[in-house]
């Protein structure tokens, strides 16, 4: 089940556009998007009112896109606008419009009530076009459900293991992590301190493979499936603990998850970084370190799926290291309740 | 569901002979169809009734089919006449045996009661085969329900777009067409007068792009699945209306749909025309045209089927153009049902 | 469903290693199969309890198997004995063991009650590694029911059909066979007699293509899926059924059947001989004649499998010489409800 009352991040802005028109399943629904004239984003369901072909096969005659199959055109409200062969429409006939916003190279989707959709509530992802910053992204598809990969980034002690040519370092696992609740965030961190370097920190940060360092993983989760990451290192002992990062980096990993179906996720993410950011080919490089850490995590989430669904009702044993991850699928898994409740309210009324 | 009691099309007369046997689904039923040494057609139930091994892979031994497996052999009627090993045959050992009738260069056959079997009840598609017509078609597969076919063949105004670089003109879509039944026979009329040609019209009666033609679509549909389309044009004014169509062409287009499963369909189709008929290459000029427009519609209709699949309770908005669709959906459902409680009536006797 | 308080061969020995660990679903069960450094077998239950990543992909840390994903270890009884970032394992971090022993070549598992695994039970496959004997042989995947696999085995009058261009002569179907019970164990005798030698028996035999011989069957079905067949040929009227073998030569194929779902198998067999063991080119010869074989088999099984999916109920009907694998296949379905009626007396206490 999911969360549907929310904003999602839908797709890339260049991703959209008035040719192809871009078919994705959301939370299991078929939409299309598409651009108006002016550049604004809609979002219709991906199925004609009429006999249900994909209106995303169809074309767009100025503002509204036409069905593939017998012409039918649809304005962004979903109001079907034109039948062929008569002058009446239909007042029944209407795909259903899902409210978007363009914000950060994102194209944000309220997937839930539209009467509830409220841009101010749009999670802050400002990094990725900040002039402050250079940032690179992708979106990748994962086969998985999503919150595995919400758990996934909450405990980054993954990275010894499966990011061990990369990211990772013995010291990571070893390290506990503080875990921290304000509402429905969930806050995770962890300061690895007077430890050796990852390949990928010697790269970014300019360290030798032997320097010492105090290294940062802060992990911040707000549903329905954001995890923003502030990660960086210093020289070891100047100060980066308590607030001075001059001797060291910072950067940025931002991840927007959103549900295509229960077993499968769309992944938009960016790597964001405030150092060095006139040389193009370090933004590039960031974003490469990262893309290959990130397909090994989509490799080991897929077997992962594999196995929880070939034994659905297997027991999960927790450790120490869950906290974030616990607190994360408890949030979610809440206001998934908490939205069903209330439409059965509803239904009952 | 499907109408058992009804002659379908079950293959071309050239697929099925005596090396290669021809297994193919049809409602659901696993079917091998070969020919006997006179070149009768039979067709059986693909499951020996000993280890449900498909005869398809067997041999013919004489007028028999060898099971590939064990060695059983079958006759046209369905009996086991030979098992390996002993002299005595199983009396319960058959496998049922489908009545197959060849006409009009297809092999017929009959899905329900045997006793019900008429070829007399066979429908007439004399053209494939008439001296007086060349025809060519072909068997295609469609990944969709077979009543989707049957709508889309009875609302050609989606030629106006699936087949805009074909058979389509924005004339087609604009004009309204006139149902009428006769029994289960639903027809639909529609004349496009004083209009330009499609592409396909200027290459298949002369006419140029500029020139004005009446055109006619005259289809006929009887379940369970065909619909023969009585198609062509004239110069405009000539009289066509009237029922002079010396100063024009005509086709037939020829479709037996027969369905494979629930979601999936064969469809066998032919295009017949009495002009020119010492001219091979218009009769295959004639035959890709339309077989270019077909695998546009299987295109759509298969994108149509997904989105049926993943959202199978949406509802349908109706419009004008779906008159003679409505009726030809309305006969198979009627007769779907009336065989259900028929059955029902012989099961509680 | 299966019998699970069998040994089974889960891997030929040279699939288990410490570098690429083996997954293997057994009886619906995944399951990771590696070597300590002694070179001990272990199977554990391939889905760590922690998040239920696949512990084959992870690596052998000593004689532990380290989880890829959060790095877990876990010891050869399943006991979880290392968890990073804590001291303190809890006591219920372990993943099921299976008993294993490693045997003819073979890696033999337990895939039940671990207190009711005794070695001793485990199959006579001596064959495989006896001096006085050269054997061959591989693992195969079957698309189909396993039961199917010990049927065709036990009734090799498929030869004659299946079979016609390496092991079969119109003689063996039309040959009875004799049917014996010991316990659990089904044998089926067949001899041919004063006939002319299949390819494959001129070539293992070294018989002329006209020469007459007497031929032997004799196939031994022991629960949950051994099948061992004692085959040969001898001069004709040289005493071969009366037990002197010395004007012929004998073979062994030997078969261990374990399924791997309900619907797919996982087929491993060797074909031994007693003759001109120092001709390494006839084993292969042999066993290359088998394999060709045993592959026409797997593609008939399959077909069979496919029909009987497509219609489970089809009513099956006997033939005679179906006596051994009738009784093969009670054994089977009795062994498995007395388990379920023990387990469901189990439940109940």
């Amino acid at each position: 089940m999911f969360i549907r009352n929310a904003w999602y991040v839908a797709a890339w802005d260049h991703e959209v556009g008035r040719t192809d028109l871009l078919r994705r399943e959301l939370l299991g629904d078929q939409v299309v998007l598409y651009r108006e004239l002016d550049g604004t984003t809609v979002a219709l369901e991906d199925r004609c009112c009429h006999r249900h072909a994909p209106l995303s096969k169809g074309e767009l005659v100025e503002n509204n896109i036409q069905c593939p199959y017998h012409g039918l055109e649809f304005d962004r409200t979903g109001q079907c606008v034109k039948v062929p062969g008569q002058s009446a429409i239909p007042p029944e006939a209407r795909v259903r419009a899902y409210p978007t916003v363009e914000r950060n190279h994102w194209i944000w989707i309220w997937m839930g009530d539209p009467a509830l959709a409220n841009p101010d509530d749009i999670e802050d992802f400002h990094w990725i076009d900040d002039p402050d910053y250079r940032a690179r992204g992708e979106v990748l598809h994962l086969e998985g459900n999503y919150v595995l990969l919400v758990e996934n980034l909450l405990d980054l002690s993954h990275l010894t293991f499966i990011h061990r040519t990369t990211l990772g370092t013995s010291a990571v696992a070893d390290t506990p992590m503080k875990t921290e609740r304000e509402g429905d965030l969930v806050r995770v961190t962890r300061w690895v301190m007077d430890n050796t370097p990852p390949p990928f920190f010697q790269r970014a940060g300019g360290f030798a493979a032997d320097a010492h360092i105090d290294r940062w993983q802060i992990i911040t989760f707000t549903p329905p499936g954001f995890v923003r990451l502030d990660v960086g290192g210093a020289v070891a002992g100047s100060g980066a603990e308590k607030g001075d990062r001059s001797q060291g980096f910072t950067m940025r990993n931002l991840n927007a998850i959103t549900p295509e179906t229960e077993t499968t996720t769309h992944y938009f993410w960016a790597q964001a970084h405030d150092f060095r950011t006139d040389e193009p080919w370090l933004t590039d490089m960031l974003y490469e370190n990262v893309h290959t850490a990130f397909m090994e995590d989509l490799d080991i989430i897929k077997a992962q799926q594999e196995n929880i669904l070939a034994r659905p009702d297997a027991p999960r044993v927790d450790i120490n290291h869950d906290g974030g991850g616990l607190q994360g699928r408890r949030v979610i898994e809440r206001l998934v309740e908490e939205e069903q409740r209330a439409d059965g309210r509803q239904a009952a009324e």
